[in-house]
């Protein structure tokens, strides 16, 4: 259970909330997006991840401050999966850079 | 494709990102849920919604400001909805109010 959610601190902190629609679903896509999410844990300031996709794809990720975020954007590897994605995968996607004010939790005792 | 993401318009702006586990998929939690669709969509300060379901879902709401967001979570229907959820439906959720401080979009013209 504990590992549901991403494990973030107390506020606050940093999101970037990644909204995408694929344009092709691929296991080329698929072996980017794991490779990035092994990247993206290796990075300073990192603190998890939540995603979930159907239509569209939402991923939220959490970061310590804006500088990690900012590195992370700029970090060699991800720019070249960036370029890759906007010409192979994305139809679109949105960005958008978040702070966390306030967070609460509610787990079933049932 | 305009409609592909929530129309929100130049930040700053709020959003609260919700993440949920479902107990029980049914038809019960889709009409529920289609219902409080309807009624935050008339809320004074509601700007639209971005939503995925895998594993896990994730429903991220914006918001033009905090005090929306919060008659938002104080409406009476909203409020028996949030007890249904958690003693039917949920078996853990997280919420966080987050302030959107920068955006930025992608659309692929091939």
């Amino acid at each position: 259970m504990e590992k549901l959610f991403a494990q973030t601190p107390k506020p606050p902190y940093y999101a970037v909330l990644f909204t995408s629609k694929i344009m092709n679903a691929s296991g080329a896509y698929d072996s980017l997006a794991d490779k990035m999410l092994q990247l993206v844990s290796e990075q300073d300031g990192f603190l998890g991840y939540e995603a979930a996709r159907d239509h569209l794809g939402i991923t939220i990720s959490y970061w310590k401050d804006l500088d990690a975020i900012k590195k992370w954007k700029n970090q060699i590897a991800h720019q070249k999966a960036q370029e890759r994605g906007k010409k192979e995968f994305y139809e679109a996607y949105k960005v958008r850079i978040v702070k966390v004010l306030n967070d609460y939790e509610f787990f079933n005792s049932l």
